[in-house]
């Protein structure tokens, strides 16, 4: 079958021919249907061998949705032609986390070996795809494959970190989402969905803002000098509850330090080598910071409730496999506005 | 093998043949080291056959550890010989709640006619036990059999019971406990290590109360017509942040209602028939009731780590196979000093 | 000064005139702006001697806002001219619960004989307002007086009701309100502004269902025999994450044990006399039942600003002083859509 | 009266006369009992004139008990002789934070120019301490006032971070304290009454140890370069739910940042110029990190509620006033075992 692959250090995505793979015992084989390209996926790509703990080529894509359309034996809970996404940071299943289905978490992992496809195990960026346990499954019933794999992730992470912080996005509140790319642009839409927070959406250009905009931020402005000054008169002095680092550059964690306020969240998801620094007096008053990694598979379900519900409007910017290196040259060059999707 | 059934409506339990059980796909076949016995197994063998779900005869037992005697086809993570605890609130394992490991409140059980064992499926009191699933095992190590057993479900459950709690538990409160027995014996103690309340127990005979005094309750208190008085004058007239009613029957629930606080939690474990009414008024303000059942797979190995760090001391009659049926005589006629336990 | 008052046991509120009360020390003289009246004056005013713990005739009005006419010696952070709404619980101000400016729990009221305005101390109906403490204001600014007074109880309680469920409401669940007046049509509203949830409601009366719609549920239907299946489906069986009882009559009671789902929530406000009975089996697993009372000092605010923000329209009739016993005749009978509100 | 004052920039503190204050309407006075000194004054002393906020001479000391002496008009809830403690993070009273008893996160604090005492307002190191609210005390009744007033700070400041954390310390968890002075060795103490979590204690020199275990910690170890590994090793590899760091210095910031597992806290107590630096990847995923300041009224409160139950042993050494110099040079060079109090 044809399969994007990473092949070796500082190479580009290439499509390659790679052997259909089999379902063993309790695996599922899906047909992708969809898959979606992420920054990630170019951190890994830029990363150096010493970074690397998984062997070269590397079939990518972590956002997978497709068919069933073979089961190994033992493999229980979907039949053939079901459409499914897979919930992507698979762990060990037994450890305290997974136990909890926080397999994102898992204590386990990384001492074993396990990866998650598309960032260590063959991913989806290619006709089939080998899922390790139907328990990486859910149904997606009628949901549109294109418009929904990017919520596997994309959704997915900025869902679970804005559900840390519902408790304080009360009203009168402000959530600062800062990039309104892949993620921002839904970690906008659930912040409406979600909370009576006013949204404030910033990025580097004017066209981004409008996306943000239409997506129901409140205020979007240019992340430049003056935009911690616009927050602070926008939110009285006070800062904001949550800001959502979808970038995590240097400018942009400074940025947010700027913004929070007394016992507000800054939350890094964006992989940008920036990083707040927390010590007495460098931010408000227990102001809280933390770097999540994707979510829990229960969180995975609750955002596809969402996209049942038709409430939300995900950008995607569809190719084809065979498209796929030109995809990833445009996300390189932020030329994507939403995210790509891959169709085989 | 051996096995003790209840055989049908109305019948006492006996001790019968049935065939050995082999593990099929994704199955674990158990050698049962230990089997606790429970009130509410004497529950289920008074009902009426319009209240059971599911066909007799039961082999009863639904807290059993074992050793690992057989892996069916794809059954992953155990060695025949481990030593393991079986969490015993199977779900279907897919929906939203057994996502998180709360197969206690699994969405499709009931429709799906899914039953733990020992309470619907065939349970622990016998040589062996089959377990539907790996993901139900929780390894043992070396702690001893007899007096973990009962901590799959007397321990589990006041534990998931108490977390509920522990925010409201605080350097100054009060957390009462009706029923010494099986679950309320392992409460004090689970109490005692986790929250820093005052611990007042009640029971009806000043035998449980020594035991109950014995496991580290600050006070202990026959739970008669003076009860409610003595609880208010030991709270300062503020009431208990917990009432924890292991029995719920009547006079307990009654008493619960009486002693609970503003904002304090009434938790019914016991399924002796009793209700606490709550509309305006009819309570302190804002005190919470509600009756949980078992607790989360995650929460099974939080009490297991309390074994292992030695803290809990699990009072357990132990007893052969062959002797179970007059265990549960005992334990009908409450002569039973916490837990009853048989050994194949 | 006039003053409604309700004279003494049995009788029916009068217009009566009062000396006009002067501010001691501490204390705030306020001139009313407006006035709500609550289904638990005309509970008041139907209790017998021995249920009354406090004087009569008392001056009716536990919501209440007003300007500021003249400040007590020591009142501190207001001006003469100020346009505040009343926080109504008072509390001692000192014990461990008004510390956390939750004087609805307060722990000495009951014990030092502090009541609400209206409730006991005298209250919000007449010309003048006496207030305790400049504590128990809140600046209203802009917001218009008599679509605002009602946020005080009618809106403060159901916000405190939602906010403790806030964690269960995720996309997919359901909130069923059950009762659409005063309390109810705002709890809509909040429920719509603060969480992704699926709102039902439920009222007797047709003409309340349409205002129900109005103001933002998803699903509006009859309380009849009918309610508990048709809910059952729309959950697929699932059941209610909250039921939100603004009755609280013996039937809504029922009709909320029979809908909430597991771990879900009930909570009562209504004093209709209704009660839900927990014990194990009662109700679905861990379903949790409570009866809070009013809100804090702080979720005012929040709900103020819910108001400021224009997402709250709230339904008012609006009557000069002197026909207030004519709207309590209204009230009383079913017939005032929303909230009735005196103006002096 | 005498009073222990900083006179200006770079001078050491000095005994001077200073006029008997005098309480103003709503103002307590209290004549002192006791007055802790804590390493924050000695920061607060050698900051340069563009680091203060407020005028010099200061006279020190923010942990104060006293009797009160005299109660200005309007002053309520105390008698003349009344045992209290000061809470010390004075706010506005009316903020929505001081609305829930938060004052030590007002947030109009900084712009109305309001200070704690000690650290702007004229502090506890002398004979009488001007308290500007009756809201600011607790009673103390016969707790003892040399060993209690270090809980004002050095017992409140610790709890409320411990508060944060309690949901993570289950059984199986680790709590590292870094530090064990003022308020390690009282962390240490909490930890072990509120959770079932293993307490390990670091600090620099092996005295400081020999305290850490006899208030109890479960292990005690240099803070040296192999404490990390060791860390480690005791946890399985999954590193610590909870770090406090009491010092936070460089050194100690980069040890917690490498000992805290996943999902756990980092919480900065200590104002020793340290920070943690949180970006992708630079903790294990989603640590969580904040830098809290003192805690609130209620949690004060609690903690004396520790006190009164026995369970904190507070180790002070106990000097005059006239002394406090030279305690405040100990203090300095780090020869104080726990913490510092002065006596008038």
């Amino acid at each position: 079958m044809k399969a994007l692959q990473y092949p070796h250090i500082g190479a580009a995505p290439v499509l390659t021919d790679v052997p259909d793979p089999e379902p063993g015992p309790g695996q599922v084989l899906l047909k992708v249907t969809a898959a979606g390209a992420c920054h990630s996926d170019i951190a890994v790509m830029s990363m150096g061998a010493d970074q690397i703990a998984f062997p070269l080529p590397l079939t990518l894509g972590h956002e997978g949705v497709g068919t069933v359309a073979a089961l190994g034996d033992g493999a229980k809970g979907f039949e053939v032609g079901d459409s499914v996404a897979v919930y992507g940071p698979w762990g060990c299943g037994v450890c305290h986390n997974c136990a909890q289905g926080k397999e994102n978490y898992c204590l386990r992992a990384e001492k074993e070996g396990i990866f998650p496809p598309g960032l260590g195990a063959p991913g989806a960026m290619a006709e089939y795809l080998l899922v390790d346990d139907a328990r990486h499954l859910i149904p997606l019933g009628d949901l549109d494959p294109v418009s929904t794999v990017p919520l596997t992730d994309a959704g997915l992470t900025p869902y679970h970190a804005i559900k840390l912080s519902v408790p304080r996005l009360i009203a009168g509140s402000t959530a600062v989402v800062i990039g309104t790319g892949g993620l921002g642009h839904v970690a906008i839409q659930l912040l409406r969905a979600m909370t009576p927070a006013r949204v404030i959406a910033l990025d580097v250009a004017e066209e981004k803002l409008e996306l943000a905009r239409s997506v129901g931020a409140h205020e979007a402005m240019l992340s430049d000098g003056k935009a911690a000054a616009r927050i602070a008169d926008l939110t009285s002095g006070n800062g904001a509850a949550l800001v959502l680092d979808c970038v995590g550059a240097p400018p942009t964690t400074a940025l947010a330090s700027e913004c929070v306020g007394i016992e507000g969240d800054v939350t890094v998801l964006g992989i940008g080598g920036g990083a707040v620094s927390v010590g007495f007096g460098s931010l408000r008053y227990e102001a809280t910071v933390r770097s999540p990694y994707w979510g829990s598979r229960a969180e995975l379900e609750e955002v596809l409730e969402f996209a049942r519900q038709g409430v939300l409007d995900v950008h995607v910017e569809q190719f084809a496999l065979d498209d796929a290196p030109r995809a990833y040259e445009l996300l390189h060059d932020g030329k994507i506005n939403g995210r790509a999707v891959m169709v085989p």
